[in-house]
């Protein structure tokens, strides 16, 4: 029954990637709690850069800058 | 004053769908806790099926099956 | 499969009120787009007049003015 | 290491705008409680008027009459 | 710099048990998507058995019947 | 109209630092995008620093070694 949101940038995570996110951690949960996996949702969110900051800025420039 | 957030898989809802569940959910809690329609808030998230997981597995991958 | 998330202000709401949300938010689910109620989840966050705010004030500050 | 999430309606914020929430937001943590802005986190949801009611209402329909 | 939103009901979960999620949960970026595990935040919210809700009631009521 | 959650982790921020959050952020959404503060709602989220996790450790463990 846990419910799992995992957040990422919009970068280019692959449909194949992103279904090991959800069978990762829809394992994870029935590995420390034992919870049922038939009802676990897992639901990832990409963000565009512009929207995603981290230390005052947005991913955007951070990149730019690396 | 209360939020509520639905999240939904992207597979069609029409607007008119969407204004039927902000108009359910806002009256949902007139209903039950006899909240103030005027600062209900109601986010409806359209979730693309690969971002969608349950039972371990995408949506995506649900649906092929079915 | 839908995921719902209702905030409500910690003010009181019963087991009962409670279960009346999760009924109501999960038959208008099934009413406006024909979802599974068996795998739709329903999570309701109580949140403390102090931490929440709208008009740039806590409700605690609102409830003492009314 | 707060972690800020901002939703607003999708109605033409600007990367400079949206460069500037995430600038206040993390600012604001360092200035109330000391906050670190590098591990401070905001993330912001654009979300279509479509999806988004207030008053038992979406958006667009508000928009349209005003 | 993911954001990982983990929700299970409140039954016990011990603080060692937490910290394997977070640990995992942090690990799943790390393999999948390379992410820098420093700036990956886990938030588990623990959510009380009347305010959780699948098939139309609350966990309390299907506890009980189980 | 916007909707703005912040999380920190529930270390002792008073009920006038969040009167302070609530305040600042609302008056962020006036300044950057002219939003109306009457409608603009902050909820706060205090988490236990044992389910808030960094760097794949709980922040518990995080401060016991600082």
């Amino acid at each position: 029954m846990p419910y799992v949101n995992i957040k990422i940038t919009k970068e280019g995570a692959t449909p194949e990637q992103k279904a090991q996110l959800i069978q990762g951690a829809t394992q994870l949960l029935v590995d420390v709690l034992g919870k049922n996996p038939k009802t676990t949702v897992v639901v990832i969110d990409e963000v565009d850069t512009d929207n995603w900051g981290i230390g005052g800025e947005t991913v955007t420039t951070l990149r730019k800058r690396n």
